[in-house]
C-alpha cells in the first residue's frame, strides 16, 4: 500500500499534475463527524499559490465530495475528494532534460519511462492540494476533541521568526488564517522581501517549519517501531522537500548534557506535568500530554530559472537547462498546510487505534482520557 | 503490528530489560542466505557498552537461533533469535520516581502501571540488542549484492568528525569494525575524553550520527507515503534517543538558494550521476543511485546521577531524584550500531518489495539493475 | 486499510449506491501494462443485470480513468477509476424498515445512523462496478503472462452444471465471455427458468461459482496466515452474499479418506505434476503449480417482494416488509465477474510479492519460473 | 509480515518441527490481562495427541512466556511464549520423496531446497502448539468480557454429531474440556471407532468442524475487504489441512431460496434479534448480535501408511513412498483447539480496532456497547 498512508484511519492519494483530476480517499473515520466545506476550501486557499512569492498558476481547487458523506456529516465509510486539474497547460512541459533537484530522473528509473512526466506528475506538489482536503476533513474534528494543530515559518532565507510563546494555542489560533504564517509580521515581512529578491534572480529559498499540536493526551504511541515520531516522520518525508524533521530540540540536543536536556517534571493539577519541553511532548516514543513540537527542514524550490547542467534521461545525453513555466520561489509558506494536513491525519490513526474507531466522533474533549 | 516493521521483511521485537530473555523475529527472509554467527557475535560486542565511556553493565549477549535456519543457511520462514538476560540486577530498579528524560512516565500513562518497570522495560536500550542481532543477519547479505552502510559518530559533544572522503566505500571498510567509529581518530579521542569529563560531574552528552549507503540501486521508494526517507525515518526514529532525522544536507539545505541546492546531473558510464550529492541520494522519495546520506541526532543519555526534579507517578507526588546503578554518560558511539542495523532491515523491506521475496539471496551485485 | 485489501498491489473501494460516482484506487501496479477500455466496457456489461432475470436497474457504467494511465499504459502510480451513478432513483428507497439478510440493521449499528442507507448505501453489490473495473485492468496483465483465470455457475436452484473437462484453459476461452457462464448450455437453461420461476413468486434463489486459475507459478503463498487459501478467501468473502468458500474438493475432503484424498505426484516434462487435483492447486497454503480451484457458495438474493418480518431499528418497532423497487432473483450468475475480478486482484498481489513489483509488466510466461 | 496475523492485535508464528524451540509473539494486548498458566497447559494437553487415535509423539508442552507478562499480568508489550521441542526424532525423517497431501513439494519449490524438511519444519501441524498458547493467553479475557468461543466435531468419518441446541453458551461450557469434543457422546464413540478402524488400514479420515461465538457485539467487522467472514477465513485457512471455510448455513444457503434464507427480525428487549440464524450472525460482512456460526473443512491427514505414489524433488524423480514413524489416522479432534484459538485472536484484533487497545482488559461485559 505504497501511496496510503495509516492504519485504522488511512488517506490514499492520487492524481497527476495533468491528468483530469487528482483526490484523496480517507477510510476508517468515525461516523458523525460534521464535513465543514467552507473550511476545505479556505484550506485549499491557504495551500494555493498566490501573489508575487508564488507560481502563477491559478487553480480554482473546486473540490467535490463523491462518497462518505451524507447530510452533512461522515458515514463511517470511505471518504472521496476529487479535485478537477482546471489549469493544465501540458505545452510547458514535455519530456525532456531531467530537473535536477526534481524527481524526474528518479521517476523515469522507477518506472521505466512509463511515467505521466507532464508536470511531474504523480510527484507533482499539485497532489498536495488532495492531501490538504483530506486533512480539513479531520483538523475540525479534532479541534472538537480540544486538539489544535498549527504551523509557521520558523526560518526562511535565513531569516528566523521568533518562537512560540507561553500559550501556544493562543498562537495557533491567530496563525491558521494567515496567508503567510508568521508569529512575527516584521520579520515576515523580511522573508518575503528575500523571496522576491530570489525570484528576480531566477533563484528560489528554502526554510524551517516549525509545527505544534496542544491538547493531545499522554500516551499514545508504540515503543518500537510505530513511536509517535515515527509515525509522524513517516508522514512528513511525504510532503515534498522536506529533507529533515526533529522533535523538541532536535539536533539541538545532540549538544545538550542531560541535565540540560532532561526536562524536570511536577505534579500540577493531579498530573505530571514538565517544566522544560527539550523533548517536544514525546519521551520513549509516547506522547506525555505536554504540546508536540516538531520541525521540518524543507529545501528551496528545485525549479529555477538560471541555466543548470543535468541529462536528459531517455537520450542519455548531457544537456544545458532553463526551466521556463511557472515556478515557486520558495514553497516553505504554503508547505505549512501540508504539513498540517498530514500530521492531522496521522494523528487520527494513532488515536483511533488507541480510542477505537468511534472515539473522534465523540464530541467532548479528551481531557479526561 | 506496533512492535513489527516491514512488509515484506518484517522484523518483530519482544522483551524486557530484566525479563528472561529478549529477541526479535525476522520474516520475510529470502531462502539461502548464509548466517555468520560470528559476525552477529561481532556486531553485538560492538553495541555492548565497554570502558569507562559506557555503563558496566556487561552482558556476554549469548544468543542462540531457534528458527528460520537450517545448515547455516536462512530458510525462508521466520528467523528467531533469542538473547538472555544474564546480568539483571533488579533490586537497582524499582517502582518509583519516572526517571526525566526517560519513558518511564508515559509508558506508566499508556499502560496504566501494568507495564515492567524494571529497567526501562521494554523501553529499554538492551532491547537493541535483538535489534542489532537481526540487523547483522542481513548486512552481510546486501554487502554480497554490493551494498554496504556504516555509520561514524560525526559530532559527539560539541566536536565533530571529519566528513566521508571522496570514496565513501573506503571509508565504510575501516570504519565498521572500529569500537568507537570515527574516521578521524585525534578527534575521536577529544570525544571520548568530553564523554569521560561528563562522566565524571554525573552528567552526559549526546552527538550525531552520520550514515552511508553505497551501492543501492535507483528507483527505490515510493512518491507518497513510503519514501525511502519515510521509511527510514520510521524505523530511525524508533532507535532510543533519536530525536531528529535528517537526509543530504537536510537542515542546512532550508538555507540554500536553489542553485546551490539542486544536484548538477552528467551523464557517466552510461547512467546520470551527480556533481554533488545535497540531496542525499534521494529525489522525489525515490533513490537516485547516488550514495544514501542521512544523520540522526541523539539525545544525550537521560540517566544521569545529578540530582534532578521529577514525580512518582503511581504516587502522584513530586519526589527529588539522583538515579543510582549502571549508567552511560553517552550513548551515542553504542547506537551507530543500532542505526546501521535498522537501517539495513528497512533497505532489505524496501529491495524485497521492489525486486521480489528471492533478490536478496542471489548472489550476483546489483549494478545491473 | 479497512475498505483496502492487498500489500503490494492493493484495491481500494469506495462510493455509495445513490451517491455520485463509485470508484476503485489500484495502487502497485507495474508501469507499462497496456490498459484495454474495451475490455473493462465488457467485463462491466457482463456485470450488468440483464434480461428477465436481473433488476431493471440500467447503468451505462460509463466509466473514466483519472489517475494512472498515460498513453494507453499504466503508469505506476495509482490507477484510479470512476463510475458515475447515473440511474438512481432515491425516492425508491429511503430510510424505513430494515431489509432481512441485507445489511441494513448491521450498518445501523455500526453507523450509529449516520450511513447513507440509500439503496444499501456502500454495501450495495453495485459497488462491484468498481470492483469489475479494477479487475479489468489486471486480467489481461496476467494473461499475457499465461495465467488464465474464469468461473462458471456450477450450481443454481439445485441444478448442477457439468465439471471443468480435462483442459480447463480451454473451458475457460469460451466462458469468459458468455453472459450466462454454464460449461453446459442446456443446464444453463434450465437454471434460467429457476431463476425466472422464482422472479414470478416474488422470491430468489441462489448458487454455487466453480473458479479455476491456470497457469500460476508453484511456489505462491506463505504457511502461516499469508497462505493462498488465506489470502483469496478474505477477498472473496468479500463479494456480497459470498457465505462459504471452499478449495479443491473442499468440503468433500472431509468425508474421504487419506489415500483418496492424497493427490499422487509423477514427473511430467522434467516437473512434479499431480495425478489428481483433490486439493485444488493447493498444499500447506503454497502453490503447487496445478490448476487453483475455489467453489463460493451464494446465498440467494436478500431483496424479495414477498412479505417479511422485520423491524425499523431506528424506531425501534416491529413491522411487515414487501420490498419494492428493482431486484434481481438471482445475482449468481453476475457474481462471476465479481469473483474473477477479486481473484485477479489477489493473485496480483501475491505474484507481486514474490516477484517483485515490475514482474505483472513482463510479457513473456512464468513458465520458466 | 507473512507469518503475522492481525492489526492491533497481531500474531506472529515461528518455529520447525524438529529445531531447538517454536513459538508466538502476541503484540497488542491490553495491559492488565491476567494471565492463566493453568489454562494455557490445560489447552495444549487438549492439542496434545493421545490414545490410540492420535499420533504416538508426545510433547511435555512445557512453555515459558519469556516476555509481555509481569507479577501475573499482561504488560501491553510482546507477549512472547516458547515451546522447546523435546520429542524429535529426526533419524525419522530425512530429506526425500515428497509426501503426497502434504506442503513438501511446495515447500520445496518455494524456498528452492533450503527448507527445513525434518518433518514438516515450519509447516508442520506442530506449530499449532504456539498459536493454542497465543490463543489460551486471549480466551479468557473474551470470556470475561462475555464473549464465548468453542468447537464440536460435527462430522467425522462420515458420521454426524448433533447440532447445537437452543443455548450454544451452555453447549459450550460442557464442550470446551472434552478431549474428544462432540454434544452427543454416543455419536463420538463411533467416529472414534471410524479413526482406529481407518489406523488399523495405514489410512486417515477427515471431518467438519462447526464453531460458535456467542456474546459478541452488534456492529464489528467492515463492508470491503475487512468483513468479519473475510478475517476470519483468513486466520482459518491457515490452520492445515482446513481446506473450506462457510458462515451460518454456508453452502447449503446456496440451495434456500430468499424467503427461506433471510432470517425474519423481531425486537426483544430493545434491540433486534433474528428468529432463525441463516446467516450465522453475519450481515453485509458485519456482525448482528446473534451467534457467529462457521464450519471448517478438514482434510485427512496426508500422513498415511498404505504405499503412494510421488516424487523425489531434489532427485527429479518417480518413487514409492510408505511414510514411516508416527502418524495421525484423524487431526480433526485435536484441530478444534486450533480453530477456537486462531479464531479468538482474530475476534480480539478486530475488537480491539473497534473498541481501543484498552478494551479487552475492561472487565465488565460488553453487553452495553
Amino acid at each position: 500500500m505504497k501511496n496510503t498512508f495509516g492504519i485504522s484511519v488511512a488517506v490514499t492519494l492520487f492524481g497527476e499534475s495533468h491528468g483530469p483530476e487528482i483526490g484523496a480517499v480517507i477510510d476508517g473515520l468515525a461516523p458523525g463527524i460534521p464535513v465543514d466545506e467552507t473550511f476545505i476550501a479556505a484550506q485549499l486557499t491557504l495551500r494555493r499559490p498566490a501573489g508575487r512569492i508564488s507560481t502563477s498558476r491559478q487553480e480554482a481547487d473546486a473540490f467535490r465530495i463523491v462518497s462518505g458523506v451524507f447530510e452533512g456529516r461522515t458515514t463511517g465509510t470511505p471518504l472521496t475528494v476529487l479535485i478537477p486539474n482546471a489549469d493544465t497547460r501540458s505545452a510547458d512541459y514535455q519530456r525532456g532534460p531531467a530537473r535536477p533537484g526534481h524527481a524526474d530522473y528518479t521517476a523515469f528509473t522507477k518506472y521505466h519511462g512509463f511515467e505521466d512526466y507532464r508536470g511531474g506528475g504523480h510527484f507533482s506538489g499539485r497532489i498536495t492540494a488532495a492531501l490538504v482536503a483530506a486533512g480539513a476533513i479531520v483538523i475540525p474534528a479534532l479541534r472538537a476533541k480540544g486538539i489544535l494543530i498549527g504551523t509557521h515559518v520558523a526560518r526562511c532565507a535565513g531569516i528566523d521568526d521568533v518562537p512560540f510563546g507561553e500559550d501556544p494555542a493562543a498562537d495557533l489560533e491567530k496563525l491558521n488564517s494567515l496567508p503567510f504564517a508568521v508569529l512575527d509580521e516584521e520579520r515576515g515581512k523580511r522573508m518575503r522581501a528575500a523571496i522576491e529578491s530570489a525570484a528576480e534572480k531566477g533563484d528560489s529559498v528554502g526554510g524551517i517549519l516549525e509545527t505544534v499540536v496542544t491538547g493531545l493526551p499522554a500516551g499514545v504511541g508504540e515503543p518500537w517501531f510505530d513511536t509517535v515520531e515515527s509515525v509522524l516522520s513517516h508522514a512528513l518525508f511525504s510532503v515534498p522537500a522536506v529533507k529533515g524533521v526533529e522533535f523538541g530540540d532536535g539536533f539541538a540536543l545532540a549538544d545538550m548534557t542531560g541535565s540540560r536536556a532532561n526536562d524536570p517534571l511536577r505534579m500540577k493539577d493531579g498530573r505530571p506535568v514538565s517544566l522544560t519541553n527539550h523533548n517536544g511532548g514525546v519521551n520513549g516514543g509516547i506522547t506525555s500530554g505536554m504540546p508536540l513540537v516538531f520541525r521540518c527542514a524543507v529545501k528551496p524550490t528545485p525549479s529555477i530559472s538560471l541555466e543548470q547542467q543535468t541529462v536528459d534521461p531517455a537520450a542519455g545525453e548531457d544537456v544545458v537547462l532553463a526551466v521556463k513555466g511557472r515556478h515557486d520561489p520558495a514553497i516553505v509558506h504554503r508547505a505549512r498546510i501540508v504539513v498540517d494536513s498530514v500530521a492531522a491525519l496521522a494523528l487520527c490513526d494513532l488515536l483511533a487505534l488507541r480510542y477505537g474507531t468511534d472515539w473522534l466522533a465523540v464530541t467532548d474533549d479528551c481531557s479526561s482520557l
